[in-house]
């Protein structure tokens, strides 16, 4: 592959820890930018990548003949490929990606909450940028416009690094987002930023003087990878090994349209799901609703011993332990017959990846108890798995899913890429007097 | 050192991971209990320290003997054996800091968000326990009831690890925490409980199946050395460099008394201030009344060549880059001259750990641009370093402090041991026809 032309995106010195400085410097600038002048900048940015279509599709066109060979000869899935394309179409959704982030609430400079500690001695917790923002992530140059747009509506600088196979699609969107920002006073075209090979990605992870973030996008391998070799915080998603309960009192129409949706509709994402919980009373109904449809659309079925007794001749396969624990990522789902809901929750808590479960009843009791019980950062009722995901949940776009319990979990979007600080605001106070009881604390909420 | 009775501890079964998994199931019991059970819990748990301060007196009494020989040996500091001795006054505190936690508002199943994705589409954000918490730290017995207290009303299960120098007094306490749940249907016992070796503490940081945080405090070894072998997510504080900023529009009154208490109330702990930058304009009238005093309170002196120039006979010995970036944690303090507010910011994110840094200024505006530049969890204006602290700020107690930016930052409370979760609301809602635009969203705040 011939290398772009990086001069436009670079200076001469393009150390790492040099682009992580500019980036800290500029994070420092857009920061103090008003939540007008950042909606601004998205909104120039949306009409910025419309006009620098030519660009972008010219430098897709230099990507994509070494990414067919790489199909051809098996190096590349179709997947990938499909991804990495871009055409006219792909443009406009970047575009309205941006503008839908632009017209988001702003998260900046937000009170969180005020008390008065004593008299004159006034503390405040706000809402504030973090600072410089890592984002690794595999094929799709769509993530360069959601991410610029994530990274700056909430006050903070980015350094992307993007699959060399999409290099100078990458390119071109980035240098769009520079010299937009450029064109407005106080915004430094540092504010984004964009690394080229793996070796950068290992410099990148050692910042922590200058990086506050680390976002990975992609493969479970790559998650794991820079969670490994990080010393800057990172948020991640790991495997999505959601579940679909269909509790005794399930409308088992609802059940079965959910089922359905669930796996098949897009079976190679983390919010699809993987395995089917069926309570006994119900199983006989539903299975023999939900078998031939599933069967219908090429999904590959297996059960536990209780559900190929149900239907010993469906080409149910049996089940092993392992497929509990497995995200199959593919039309392939797997089926356990539970005695209640106990059973369910338990299963749950014990395999699932604590992405997202959902629970088909019409008993509020029980889908209060497994929305309660289940310890995972989505749990629906009567709904869909597929619908945890960051534009659906209305964050506009987002960053990732997170199933860590710290800082984000589920969906994460613009409120995810802030942090807050303390201010407090005395007249001269010093500690001494109340450590030896002189003075005494109100601690008023205000 | 005899060990300990632990049969009332611990079952047969006492393997770090069988420690873990009945955390767990505890965890799931505690979590569905009432704000109202968990805050009777906290206040009965209050009485039984009170009550049961022989039991806590005797066993501190079998931990100080040796403690002492440590002592004269040099084995151990004065510090750390005051920490570890518990008298009539000690026991009334730990009673009175779990009844303070008992009084704050309920930090679970609030509602911190709700959106209308579409017709009876419903999301919710609410916030919930953690789950299992495990918590290693130093000598301090009563880290115990402090973090009992937080970990119960936050509706989580604690696993805690003290120092082996404690093990008798750490034994007694937990035993009255784990007597007073027995008594309270639905509270588990398990729910708070004692590991005891090095080894415990590595197997610990292993369980990332059923253990969901880690707090490290103590030493900064201590939090590096979990940090680097934890599989679990960990929230601990690393360094305090801590600064006073005296601006050229600072009260010189005030700002002596701010650098005074900062440095000398209590110089080993991490919001003490480390070092002293000070606005060339009022160098010579702050530094002639500061310099005194605190040469009175034996601080040692070390000052960049402007600070020497200004007070020559003042026996300030010139201080080394490598100042700048020391946590001296004892009677010691740099002193810098800038010649501006912006050389001072700057000068706070090169060296600073993020802790706490407080400007002394009249002036509005500076003091202003001071709190939004500085990249620190706590910012302060006119008042000492000192306050950064949980009890300070009003969250009861703290759990610890965090310098990171992710999950928590600054003095960390009870809702810092709170995770979310969404829920979401169908009625049988598949993905498929928004996927089609067959259906779209109107994410309506509600």
């Amino acid at each position: 592959m011939s290398r772009p032309n990086t001069a436009q995106i670079r200076t001469d010195d393009s150390s790492v820890a040099s682009v992580a400085e500019r980036a800290r410097a500029a994070s420092r600038a857009i920061a103090k930018l008003s939540a007008e002048a950042r909606t601004e900048i998205l909104n120039a940015a949306a009409a910025a990548i419309e006009n620098g279509r030519q660009s972008v599709l010219a430098a897709n066109a230099l990507d994509c003949p070494e990414a067919e060979t790489a199909v051809a000869s098996g190096k590349m899935s179709q997947a990938m490929f499909a991804r990495l394309r871009v055409n006219e179409h792909g443009i406009a959704q970047m575009a309205a990606q941006v503008r839908e982030v632009a017209r988001l609430a702003d998260p900046l400079y937000r009170r969180l909450s005020a008390t008065e500690l004593d008299d004159g001695l006034i503390l405040y917790k706000e809402s504030c940028p973090f600072g410089v923002i890592g984002v690794v992530f595999e094929s799709r140059p769509d993530v360069i416009p959601q991410i610029g747009a994530l990274a700056l509506k909430s006050g903070n600088a980015v350094i992307l690094k993007g699959g060399s196979e999409a290099a100078h699609t990458n390119e071109a969107l980035v240098a769009i987002w520079r010299e937009c920002l450029g064109k407005f006073p106080g915004a430094p075209a540092d504010a984004i930023q964009l690394l080229h090979t793996r070796a950068d990605v290992m410099d990148l992870l050692s910042q922590d003087r200058d990086v506050d973030l680390i976002i990975p996008r992609g493969s479970y391998e790559l998650v794991n990878f820079i969670m490994q070799h990080s010393r800057i915080p990172v948020l991640g998603h790991g495997e999505g090994i959601c579940h679909i309960y269909v509790d005794r009192a399930a409308d088992v129409k609802k059940a079965v349209a959910i089922a359905y949706d669930a796996k098949v509709q897009y079976p190679a994402v983390c919010n699809a799901a993987e395995t089917l919980l069926v309570h006994q009373e119900i199983a006989k109904e539903f299975l023999s609703q939900a078998v031939p449809q599933l069967k219908q659309a090429k999904v590959e079925l297996r059960g536990d011993a209780k559900t190929t007794a149900i239907l010993p001749n469906a080409g149910i396969v049996p089940a092993t332990e392992k497929d509990w624990a497995t995200e199959y990522g593919d039309l392939i789902l797997s089926i356990k017959i539970v005695s209640n809901l106990g059973e369910a929750i338990d299963h749950i808590n014990r395999y699932g990846s604590r992405h997202t479960d959902s629970i088909v009843t019409e008993d509020a009791a029980a889908a209060k108890r497994f929305m309660d019980e289940v310890d995972s950062a989505s749990v629906f009722q009567n709904a869909s798995t597929r619908f945890a995901d960051g534009y659906r949940y209305g964050l506009g776009a987002e960053v990732g899913i997170s199933n860590s319990k710290l800082h984000a979990r589920g969906p994460m979007g613009l409120e995810d890429l802030t942090t807050h600080k303390y201010k407090l605001y005395g007249n001269g106070h010093t500690v001494a007097e109340y450590s030896r009881g002189e003075k005494k604390f109100k601690h008023r909420p205000l």
